[in-house]
């Protein structure tokens, strides 16, 4: 048996203790998959006194995580401390010119840093992986990396959000409006005190750029995704959503079109029809698109101490058997990068539901500003009856331009009779 | 760039074609992706005249596949030839001995002699790999070999068998029989001419046995599979398995449980609510139960030239990047027998459907058989009333030992007033 990997662990939130206790529970049976021991030899936190249920006392401790990458004694800084620069940065730029392996949860940081980091581990002959960045402990990276390595992708999507999922699932279940059940989420510890960084769709971006990186050999480029997260949808909205045949969901889509590559993370009307409606509550699902394999989807917990431990771990496997494969895919330097495709220049389908005074003559000026606009319309659904009084309609619309689309909303929106901003979510063909 | 990695190809199926096409195809990419191409130098197959659509002029040819383990210019003999023994077997065998790395597709294969094939391996110091044997381009051998290798498994279980899967979607969606569902799917090449080893379970047995092996560390063992088809499920049970909240899927189950390590292939009940009821056709899946990642769950299809190509060509990126893991996620000293649970002792819900004289009595006497045995009754239907006529009644039980179930329908199979043998399908909570 070889000599044990010895590991330096950044962070004692969640995932770090998850981590240690992993590898506390599981030490045989690693050391027989690895050929060799995983041993955690220091550890580095904020306050060294908080109980954290776990045994802390055999691992040097480190006031200062930057420390560890100047252990001589460390082979692999796993770094857990979160945020896309300052100290996680920083370490892992120093554990990577120390000729440390680094392996992260950071899916802020890779977002803003990987084909950095990545150009940097090449130039240092170690690795960066970061398998638990995306999706928890679905081994995602490693399918796209290795175990799909031999397709070309179209598109690549997936629900990348629990906290979001889970609201969007919950909300539909049980009718109830985001507020509310946010506020459920919190005291369940699903969704953060400050929840913006789920519902507003960024965590969920920083995971697409991941993925579109590896699925299109292209550096990570965060700041080209269309981002917008799911404060605004309602409970109406579930309900026609269930009457068309959809489920909402926020997806994270990256796709090569012939206007270029195609990020976006917002909500999407699905289809009941495939598989990933059907992902509900706190999982993730990722969907790779290869020209080979085909339509292929992996599910599973997106987060928490259990699934994001497991991806870590996974990482130090690979490490400890002397698995080796680009950070990115392909090797930094051929990472090529591919033209964003702008938004509004986004062809799809669309669903609106607006607010209008229930008397004759509306539906002529809503229907003439899409045909103004050259948005074609499928369906169009007005329940119920109340003569000037406040009625809801209900449009989903064939393939269009996003442009177009936004144009028509516009002048809808400025009609006399259209009582409340116009809702649009978008409807994506899967 | 390091040397091109050499192949050879026994086995010039729609595979083997496939896999030639991926290669040229995607050479390039494949090469950035590897840091080496990976090349054909050599192939053999039974007609060296046949029209495949692939130019094969470039490649030297052998009548004998076994002279490929003979090549000194083959690094990696890629066995497509199929069949538990036989030329397959000895190729596989000769390319180890000669240092060669074989992957290969061949389910019957590894499922018979894969632990064999471990030790003599690792002995050689080469690489034995198949991630085409499982479930086609999912890659879910890699996932257990490596992406969820830092936890333990209790269960795995999946829909391993896309014909099989096939026929039932569709028996479902048409109200059709086996007989003529099964008709079909050969016209459309789903199914074979000779479709027992599909129908009958024995293909997705031989998967299973690979999977519970990378699960749980045991050595392959097929002789313990308890195996049933497709064959008696009938519309009639569909039908009902709909009303009852169900799907009937023919799933691979192995679980550890206190009796010892259960490996089952059989059709069972699949509640709707559970996603892979949802998984349909031609499509395959595994769920994967982890200790610290939860239930995971993979899916895509299951066989067909493009996916298995995706899987083959996989295997061939790791060796070409030098990656290595124990051929059954240990190594092959280290595989532990785990006692087969007796599927006797079986401990599970069951649907039986009766087809009796509808008068006085019958119930009475079915309920005492199954009180006699120990089996409790969850529910009983008789739907519509034709005194003294035939009339179907279909119960649910709960939990209880197989050998009970058995025994209750030997006795209820006795009565007078049942006119038919009765049948059972489990019900699976998963």
């Amino acid at each position: 048996m070889f000599d044990p990997l010895k590991i330096g662990i950044a962070g004692l939130g969640t995932v770090g203790v998850g981590v240690i206790r992993l590898l506390a529970e599981h030490g045989e049976l690693l050391a027989t998959r690895c050929g060799r021991r995983i041993d955690v030899v220091a550890v580095s936190a904020r306050d060294r006194d908080r109980d954290r249920g776990v045994e802390l006392g055999a691992f040097k401790w480190y006031d200062d995580a930057r420390d560890l990458a100047r252990d001589g004694n460390v082979d692999v800084v796993v770094e857990l401390i979160g945020g896309s620069d300052g100290i996680a940065l920083d370490l892992s730029l120093a554990a990577i010119s120390a000729g440390k392996h680094v392996v992260t949860a950071n899916k802020a940081m890779i977002a803003h840093h990987g084909t950095n980091l990545a150009v940097a581990a090449e130039e240092a002959g170690v690795n960066v992986v970061f398998e638990a960045a995306v999706a928890g402990g679905i081994p995602i990276v490693k399918a796209m990396r290795e175990g799909l390595a031999g397709n070309c992708f179209n598109r690549v999507y997936g629900i990348l959000n629990g906290t979001c999922n889970y609201i969007l699932s919950a909300m539909r279940e049980s009718e109830r409006e985001f507020d509310d059940v946010l506020d459920e989420a919190q005291k369940l510890g699903y969704a953060e005190a400050d929840p913006s960084f789920d519902v507003d769709g960024i965590d969920a971006a920083h995971k697409l750029a991941i993925l579109a990186s590896l699925a299109f050999g292209a550096p990570l480029d965060f700041a080209a995704i269309h981002t917008e997260g799911i404060r605004h949808i309602s409970p109406v909205d579930i309900d026609y959503a269930g009457e068309l045949g959809y489920h909402i969901k926020l997806l994270g889509i990256a796709a090569l079109t012939d206007r270029g590559l195609e990020q976006r993370v917002h909500p999407c009307m699905v289809s009941t029809d495939v598989p990933i409606a059907h992902v509900e509550g706190v999982f993730n699902a990722v969907v790779a698109e290869g020209d080979f394999v085909g339509t292929t989807m992996f599910s599973g917990r997106g987060a928490g101490e259990g699934p994001t431990a497991s991806a870590v771990v996974a990482d130090l496997i690979d490490i400890a058997r002397g698995a080796r494969a680009p950070v990115l895919g392909v090797p930094a330097g051929d990472l090529t990068a591919i033209p964003a495709a702008s938004m509004s220049d986004h062809q799809g389908a669309y669903y609106v539901r607006l607010l209008v005074v229930d008397r004759p003559g509306v539906m002529a000026d809503v229907t003439a500003a899409l045909r103004d606009a050259e948005v074609s319309v499928e369906a169009l659904i007005q329940r119920g009856r109340s003569p000037d009084d406040e009625v809801p309609v209900v449009l989903t619309m064939h393939e269009t331009r996003e442009a177009a689309m936004l144009q028509a909303l516009k002048q809808i929106n400025a009609l006399d009779a259209v009582l409340d901003t116009p809702r649009m979510i978008r409807i994506e063909q899967l």
